[in-house]
């Protein structure tokens, strides 16, 4: 059983931010009818890691999805979408604010069509910000979002976040609010708007060093590597043949990793008594630290802070997470055969419900693949008037 | 009129995961009752951040939730606890996987108690993988989940995200998760658990780095800054001052940027003809573009590429953020009348509903601040009992 099984959502998105959305709402059973256009459709079509040729980003991003083509600069595309729109229970988009009016398409527009709908708009900057004429690109959103002054190494650039997270936060908290308006509607029935951007978005990720920043010190905090604001040692470290961390926050943890250097003489040190003092002395301790693990292999060092109970850990690239245990045991890279790619690992949604579980449902669809079926089923076109409709590139 | 009115939450999580979670359950006005020990409570009001010595960290990420004390290692505790679980609707907690089960709050038990309860288990390798032991810090999911691997500068090494991505991610896909449980309830009347881990989470959002290796080429993406996989000018770069970022994708915007420097000869440039062609020739590119820029002054810069039509911004420290005309306009940062701290900015939820409005319900608790009230107006317990519960610091 699905928990958003006949919930029909129209996505009108491109790219990352709504497809990441519309698709944890398409893995939940949400049919969704994405509309591209004609030529060339999403832009995340073009394929930059592909297999067969077929884009992985976008079969990633609308699998389980459906897709129609329709050309919303003529007037015919126009009313065919309008038609769907009273079918629909949720509408996604993520133009430029202003498109969707210059469209006929704003909310108030919308409500009259369908007044129970739900209508999520996903922007760089929101639908009423001063900014809002602003480029909403992801390295623009983390830019001014505040993430890239605390991302990256001290004394490096700002550093963009190496995945983009003003596109996907904003896409998690798009998916959160469309599900709490449906609940809102199955109680009241009562449709609305819901306007979520990037730049806020980020902000609302900042924690600690928006914390450091509202308290009496107003500390404007800077880039500090891998090490925690305050305890130590809480880092990245170095062995012989790569990385790995220590994640101590008390002097238990401590006292284990001196032991397990052979250093026990260092808890008694004076640079090094508590947590916050350490903290202030991270580059000698980081030093001693190392002098112990540049000698050993990242598989030692792990072994001997695993035995001696210091909380530690790998650092995987892509692939050691992707081919480990632990993404097996989890399901959380999914075969899904593709018509032309063919059988293609795909990552699933994070969350395992023991009822409603999440689950692929297909495919991304081709350029265009239901359009026929959507018309024909939903607004009971006919062949002939849907051949016309391509004939004139409405379609 | 609030989306989430009438939903009881029963909080037994602490610090950031749990807690970020169920405060968007509360901003959209769900009743959240907060569990914590009678001696100290959440770690979380050990003040870093703080006004007035009350914890930022805590008043922000526990805003408008009741708070209970509760001994759960009391036979009486967990009474108590059991019978407040009968009267919710959802139960969060954030535990290692195995001491609910400990405590004898394993999912089937809790059902037993009430078998519509949501039960939503945050953990960081989720509660059957092989890996489940292992430290959840967030660290450690950002470790293992391969995001460090693809964040920070070319040749530096990883980089732990600038902000707990770990924990608030895994958040936001409980809140999203726990609300479409709700919704599913709502139409079946079925309650279920939801099992979220931080290292699924973070591994959900590596996109175009996961993509890279699941593509037929198998590229195993490295760490590249904050410049885009392909694409370039599409990077962090430097003025006499600081930093500004440029985010073109196309010739358009290249060739604009070009005359902006007064570079035009550089669009007939072999280096330069494409995209593609100028992100394999970055460092030739940044380097001429700084030839320009460092010569001028941020503000200088952004004015002529904003005139010039090239997609560009600022990059804001917190300061400068928090206090622009954008987080005013959004209204981000709310002003929260505490107790004990007076008046503080506190960050709000990025979503703008039309019709349920988020809006943060009122201060954190302060410890046991509700637990009379709680007990009473639930559970019907009189001053007598209740005192007899303090006193054997049950509470």
């Amino acid at each position: 059983m699905s928990a958003l099984k006949n919930i029909k959502v129209l996505d009108l998105t491109r790219v990352l931010s709504g497809p990441f959305c519309t698709a944890m709402l398409a893995d939940m059973g949400a049919e969704v009818i994405k509309v591209e256009h004609p030529l060339g459709g999403d832009g995340a079509r073009e394929p930059s890691a592909a297999v067969n040729g077929e884009s992985l980003y976008f079969m990633s991003l609308n699998r389980g999805k459906k897709g129609i083509t329709l050309n919303l600069k003529e007037a015919r595309g126009l009313e065919i979408l309008k038609s769907l729109i009273k079918k629909s229970d949720v509408i996604v988009e993520n133009f430029r604010p202003g498109v969707m009016a210059k469209l006929g398409l704003s909310y108030p527009e919308v409500k009259e069509i369908n007044p129970g709908i739900i209508y999520a708009s996903i922007s760089g900057f929101g639908q009423d910000s001063p900014m809002k004429h602003l480029p909403a690109f992801d390295l623009v959103a983390q830019a001014m979002g505040g993430i890239m002054s605390v991302n990256g190494q001290k004394g490096a650039p700002p550093t963009r976040v190496g995945v983009s997270l003003g596109d996907t936060s904003t896409a998690m908290y798009t998916a959160f609010a469309i599900v709490t308006a449906l609940l809102n509607r199955e109680k009241t029935g009562q449709g609305q708007s819901i306007d979520v951007s990037m730049v806020d978005s980020i902000f609302s990720l900042l924690e600690m060093s928006l914390f450091s920043y509202l308290g009496d010190d107003k500390k404007v905090l800077d880039r500090m590597g891998s090490r925690h604001p305050t305890s130590y040692p809480y880092d990245v470290f170095e062995a012989r043949d790569g990385y790995f961390t220590i994640a101590t926050f008390d002097n238990t943890g401590f006292s284990r990793l001196c032991e397990a250097m052979g250093r026990s003489e260092l808890m008694e040190d004076e640079r090094f008594l508590t947590d916050t003092i350490r903290g202030k002395n991270d580059t000698a301790l980081k030093e001693i630290i190392h002098t112990w693990s540049k000698k050993l292999t990242v598989d030692q060092v792990l072994e001997i802070l695993e035995q001696a109970r210091v909380p530690s850990s790998p650092i995987y690239n892509i692939q050691q997470i992707a081919e480990s245990e632990h993404i097996k045991a989890r399901q959380m890279l999914v075969d899904v055969e593709h018509p032309v790619a063919g059988p293609t690992r795909l990552p699933a949604m994070p969350v395992k419900f023991s009822q409603t579980k999440a689950s692929i449902q297909g495919p991304s669809p081709l350029l265009g693949e239901h359009t026929k079926e959507v018309l024909k089923n939903e607004l009971g076109f006919d062949d002939e008037f849907i051949s016309t409709l391509a004939e004139n590139k409405i379609i």
